[in-house]
């Protein structure tokens, strides 16, 4: 059986393109023991996967040179050889920019439920890794209490949408930062935040005082995607005892030398903390999670926009779109035909 | 009454020098309700005095031009409007680089009872501020457990070193950074580290390396009172889950624009937290530390140096010592004679 995946043919010292990903097709080997035979319907594209791509180990282990990219998938089960799983299942698992995965089932593999009023690809963005990022994040790493103010930087994305939503559900002010005038207005008008903040062409001071503007009682919780500028920028609003989870530090993922954080200064004046957050930790957790995810959206609190690109064709020059901020939503492709028939009746 | 003290007459961009610091004589003004007069026998001088001659304020609010330089003081109550407080009692607080401070009681003011085994200068150290914030940042925020690694930079100076032993008192592997090679030695045969790391002429990786071949565990809790390449470096050494006390951050206080700290992509990969540190919020616990303190102290697991000159007229050239690590031990200026005789009989 021929799978056509992508792979790392040279390491990128900044935007990942064509130069850097090879597009191969080679025989699936027979599975082992415990392993599973995927069929990718849907993979998930994250900014994380570029740092992966680096040299050193970071987050996860580097991609080795010749390997493929992996991420987050929602796939059916064309072979089982582990007693938990069936072919025909539908599962969220860590798959890779292939057309077919074979894994060996951990903590990040589950099986979903796909029900009619819920569209399949929910379960790779609000009712998958990104919705349980945003949960376990805010909520146990953030800690928010009512009144309190929580800052989201790329929360026009869809981890920090869904942070303010959430946030919001716990009666905080949520103030998020954005890219365009265009997703500010989105922060407003479609995920609730109180107030949105775009950053394009402020510096630290000048960012900062747009926070203390929209935050005039200083930021309770930071929760950060980005770093660089940002980071910096929020670090001069925070209040006594802030929590700041990090999340994500896209601005550094493309250059070799990143501006590096100023004013960690703050975190001691402020007696701060900053939580590493790496949802995986998290994922024994996952039921807890989404039953509460499934009941906010079931009762109209939760809204989610999808990027859904098609074919594996398109992977790298959507993958740029994270780091340009062009996607609109959480960013997906779509590799073959959903089973939707099958599934949704 | 007359009293000298050191003004800030002009902000320092680098080191701070005598171009910046005038000695003023002025008379004092009467006291008024709640406040004491203190003449000060001893004062401490701390690297965060420096972070608060800049403009912007700090971990406490800048210093005005023209306002004394605030820090804590060993001292005689010579009159006292406060109902707590009598003439001719010994107390720790928050004076100022000068013969007499007046001062309004607050959680920073405490009577000392001084006891002929104790030296009176050790309530400006072991059993003052630098204890109690070695205490309550490695215990409260670094949450040592049996066998973990701890690191500690600037080991050899007031709070290190006192960090380390406390450390190892609570049976953890102790690995201490410092400047010079005698200081390293000191680390070992004076204060019981494990290891000790010369930092000088390393960059980020090759110290990483170096604190990889010291701790082959990991490092668990990095008690961080430097900064820059040495926080940079201790970042790519954690463990998972591991603690970052964040004391101070002495490397960037001379530059106007600091190197910034580079990895914080660890504290994500490792799931760390940095918790910023400020001994102010722990002083409700003062007794609770200086009881373990005592005892530790009397039951000889504790060590001190002390670094004791002499004269008002020496502060900023004494202070200068802070930066180039030439101090040799907890740095203090001795003000005025000690009441020794009537104190230890």
């Amino acid at each position: 059986m021929l799978n056509r995946r992508w792979i790392l043919s040279a390491r990128p010292r900044g935007r990942p393109t064509t130069e850097h990903l090879h597009l191969v097709e080679d025989r699936l080997r027979p599975l082992t023991n415990d392993e599973l035979l995927l069929k990718n319907l849907y993979i998930s594209l994250d900014p994380a996967t570029r740092k992966r791509m680096d040299e050193a180990d970071g987050y996860l282990p580097a991609i080795p040179l010749g390997g493929t990219p992996t991420t987050t998938v929602l796939a059916e089960v064309i072979e089982s050889r582990h007693p938990d799983f069936r072919a025909g299942e539908i599962v969220t698992s860590f798959g890779g920019w292939a057309e077919y995965s074979i894994v060996s089932p951990d903590v990040m593999t589950a099986r979903i439920t796909a029900t009619p009023d819920i569209p399949l690809t929910y379960h790779l963005s609000m009712l998958g890794i990104t919705g349980l990022t945003a949960y376990f994040g805010l909520l146990d790493c953030g800690r928010p209490r009512p009144r309190e103010t929580v800052l989201v930087s790329a929360a026009a994305g869809a981890v920090g949408s869904l942070v303010g939503q959430i946030a919001k559900l716990h009666g905080c002010r949520t103030v998020g930062i954005a890219g365009t005038e265009t997703k500010c207005r989105r922060l407003i008008t479609e995920f609730g935040f109180d107030d949105a903040i775009l950053y394009r062409e402020l510096d630290t001071a000048g960012l900062a005082a747009r926070i203390h503007q929209c935050c005039p009682q200083g930021v309770d919780i930071h929760f950060e995607n980005v770093g660089g500028t940002l980071l910096d920028a929020a670090l001069l609003t925070i209040n006594p005892g802030a929590r700041i989870v990090l999340c994500g530090l896209i601005a550094g993922y493309n250059t070799q030398t990143s501006p590096g954080c100023q004013n960690l200064w703050q975190v001691i004046a402020r007696s701060a903390s900053i939580q590493g957050f790496l949802v995986k930790d998290y994922l024994h957790r996952r039921e807890e999670a989404l039953a509460s995810l499934r009941r906010w959206l079931s009762e109209g609190h939760l809204k989610v926009r999808e990027h859904v690109e098609t074919g594996i064709e398109i992977v790298p020059a959507a993958f740029a779109k994270l780091f340009d901020g062009s996607n609109d939503g959480k960013l997906m492709i779509k590799m073959a035909s959903e089973p939707f028939d099958r599934l949704n009746t």
